[in-house]
């Protein structure tokens, strides 16, 4: 008998909209590298949708990618990128950060969120340190919407943070590998119209949200990287059938697919959370978006292995795990049934 | 009226049998980041393949993110890479290299090939200066079958830059980004399992010969390279979905299909070599695979322009250009017909 | 009046024995790049005294220098270096480590210390989590003898640290860019032999124990690094006249100046530090060496803006703030007698 | 018997007016990292000398080190330096600017020199390539004065290439490791004050020229770098006792040394040329400066060994190797009369 697929976010394909946008385009003859008419209608679409006309869009294959490349553009080599200790970019890029020349300058975070005090502190911090010129200077804030818990950034802390960052002048991007489960989200008040409006730059998860794979960073519009092309070829991260990228995304973004495709997600998790909650067990994050972090006991954990795929988060005690169960675009209800019953 | 497509052989999607195989499994869930049954499956068949059943298989999506991981990998800081002066790495890449800390050594070539005996010389020229300790030291060669220019390396050649760099003790890596066509050449008389044995790592293309996107690694088994997977997420190379290359790439595999789905494109280039021959064109370089390099003159360009995409290579001079006709694995007689029509 | 010197170690020219030896030797003609006599004689005699013979010393110009060439070269690109939060290659190097490729793993300490015990939870939970091949592994261990707050190991916590670091197979690197004053304080128990025993790297410092400028690499035996040569020249490190180095620490090494070089720092510190006690003074380290950290209020701390030069360390209130006062080879019973006044 | 010393010009300390001035100031107390009044003054009459009063001057320990600095701070990430195929940091600096993630672009040299002609037709063939954006991109330009081999740009080939790389918009930087052998040449005709006008930033070569070591690089002021001391202590090439560098540049300033230092070299250098040329000896190179390339037979080799420091350049063939001697600042009349004997 088949597992029940609850260990992350990237398990399946496409959502069918887009496999079958790849299989109707898949004899069709185009220039490479996206200079072609699925990715130019992809991102005009987005930009539309975004609410940022004069903005731009590059596609890329994956999150880390999007996120090294951006960062290493956008610091200069005596700067580092603010961002939580939980972040991505901080625990589990495997250094790609580094790797580019710069630090990660971490602050410690609530629930993995940073909070605009926090920010201001460290740059006030380096600003009014007298060996400054020995230290890396702050040169950009990252965080994540939703978090890696899987929390949320309230409009008004995003309003906050923006504030912070425009008063010290450095940009502000945010990492959306998961932001359809944000858009999805009924605690959610941040649109992509607001993330335009209060980011520098952003990027739009595909791949864990309906597509093979594929995320769509977008500049906003306030400053431009020259020859931003050239650093995502000299990344190793230019794909040479770019269109494949245009495709999917368009469409992700037809009839407004992507702020719907995250639904499922947030209402079976909802399920999760309140029957979990209901049974008397503890959840470690209150996450309104599609991430569930539940401790165990052994003696459920073990039943858990055997029919479900979740992953280990850390062990609480020699009694008890915590994990996680992530629902994705395409996690049905009957699925959820079946796993609540294990519970 | 479509243009005929003549300008590269990444400008359509998949091969049929590829892109199905894609749609068969979507739906299935995986685990991430390649540890699936169809990478796993896969890795073996081309493996098996190869003939070297000890080797190592990794996937990534493209070609300069391979060359740039895997050379990045091998060296030690203070080494660089041998190549052709004309070589992908040493000028197409946008210094990807180079970002990773390593000079390309360059040698000329003859019509895109290193010769044995440049090779060696250079690894003679380090070992004998006296200064060498100042200078970069030979840590690698690499080479590409076929070349940029669509030239091939014989089964000698191969073993002679083989020998030298075991003599030297560094590892010869061959760059396959258009490999299929290689094999499909009559010209050619060097097997997979010939790569295999004179090579210590090269890669089988599979963006420019059938694949939607997705390039295969093959390290012989002569060393390992710990951790390389986090090499590959640190260069932000890591798929999240790996599944998409097993699957791609068992499908590419499966009954021999790599080694022939380049014969359509030696077939048509050779038809389009044989009529240009005929017609008095001269063609700048020898090249028995899927790439046409003719010279032709402004009127005739211009006549070209309008009908065909084709890759611009140089102006030779006021009134003569040197263009590119590429095949692939999709093109058909017919369009082969229409494009010498114009000639 | 010439103000009152205690803002730091390096204020001054060479101990007068160290420039004597320069000025005798500057007609001398030798090789350049430290292949030359006076290297090699002081290299070992520096392993003469370390108990080290088969090791091998490299001279460097400065500590920053040190630290980036050497933990490049012992760091496979996917490895970080362990250090506290508060070390140099922390926070005051300007991000030298990751301009390298590398993330600084820091672990909180105290009285800027790491712990044994700390050093092997890092290690341990890099090799339980399950996702550790996404994540930086810890390469190196990195130490310094004193630390920033002038704080020092005793044997046995070095002998600790040793132990964690041979189980998990990682190299133990400490930077001893003030290790004269270490060797000089009463409280100290680890010798230039214990070092050499339980390290497999450390560098004695020059520059801030009575030379000019250089610090002396001392690599234990255990391990070679190939071409290291070639890696200090590629970072720009390798002075042309390497003999200034053999010359300067052949003077330091000679009749065990160097072990005597930082009596005058630490019993000038100690008056320091005891006048202040007596006089209520709250000092926020208790550190044995030659930096004294004290806090003191706006009044006093103007009164010493007119006569000393000290460090500003942080504002601890509206009312008080924190300085250091460093007192080095060349600091008199005079100088220090004059600072007491003011207190 | 003492040998005769040609090998290079780095052989010995420093001149004595440097070296006094050092003995001079040992028990000065100044702040450190060249906020001192040395360095202020040095820097003032070097820009004064230079006839460039807004521009800025940096003091850096050697040759490598300033081209390694500058170059990464110059350039972006997506861009390489034009240079020399026989340039220093193309050949002899075990990788430096690759090390800093940039390519080195050759152009084929003439006697080590670069020509206006070359730059332009490199920089043209980017802007030309219609895969430019696939390429490194030519972001400033490097040559040396004296180059490697000796030979000097006229004042005319100088206002060549900088009016190349102006109508070009990228930076012209000058490698004057040997500088001061320029300046004391009878055929030079490029004075400091020329320098300062068509270049954007040159360095005044300390270590050959006359000092214990230290380079000063000349920002002439057409544009600023910011936080370039931040890059320079991330390079680890920031001096704690700055001083040393004012102290040094602030002797081989006064009363014009500078432009004189270099003559005993010059005018020996011409006395071996002058004699071999008499005595039927070939020239490899018509240079000069302080440097003399001449093929010798195998028995005068020997002969020559046993007698004299010189350097090694290549093997001719089975009978002849080309050698270099290379005066410096405290060559002799008398020294080079003995070494003229045994031609």
């Amino acid at each position: 008998m088949e597992k029940l697929h609850f260990a992350s976010d990237y398990m399946e394909g496409a959502h069918p909209q887009v496999l079958d946008a790849l299989v109707k385009t898949n004899n069709r003859s185009t220039p490479g590298y996206g200079d072609d008419e699925f990715c130019k209608a992809a991102k005009k679409e987005i930009l539309r949708t975004c609410g940022c006309p004069d903005g731009e869009v590059y596609f890329l294959v994956g999150g880390t990618q999007v996120n090294a490349v951006l960062i290493d553009a956008i610091l200069r080599p005596y700067q580092g990128v603010i961002a939580a200790d939980t972040a991505h970019i901080a625990v589990h890029e495997a250094g790609a950060i580094e790797y580019g020349g710069h630090k990660v300058l971490v602050c410690e975070g609530e629930e993995g969120k940073l909070s605009a005090r926090a920010v201001r502190r460290m740059i006030r911090d380096y600003v009014d340190d007298a060996n400054r010129e020995h230290m890396v200077m702050p040169g950009m804030v990252y965080l994540s919407q939703p978090t890696e818990y899987g929390t949320l950034y309230s409009k008004e802390e995003l309003e906050d943070i923006s504030a912070v960052c425009r008063d010290a002048g450095i940009p502000l991007y945010v990492d959306g590998a998961r932001l359809a489960y944000a858009l999805a989200a009924p605690e959610n008040d941040v649109t992509l119209e607001d993330m335009a409006a209060l980011t520098d730059a952003f990027y739009i998860g595909g791949t864990k949200c309906g597509l093979l794979f594929g995320e769509a960073l977008v500049m906003t519009g306030r400053s431009k990287i020259p020859h931003f092309f050239s650093m995502i070829k000299q990344h190793g991260a230019l794909l040479a059938k770019g269109r494949l990228l245009g495709v999917q995304f368009q469409a992700l973004f037809q009839d407004g697919l992507y702020e719907r495709i995250g639904m499922p997600a947030i209402e079976n998790a909802a399920r999760i959370k309140r029957k979990l909650r209901e049974r008397g067990y503890e959840l470690a994050v209150d996450s309104p978006t599609n991430q569930v972090f539940v401790t165990v006991d052994n003696a459920l954990l073990q039943r858990l292995g055997e029919r479900v795929e979740y992953s280990f988060m850390e062990k609480v005690d020699e009694d008890h795990t915590m994990i996680r169960l992530a629902t994705c675009w395409s996690t049905t209800e009957e699925k959820t049934a079946e796993l609540l019953k294990l519970f």
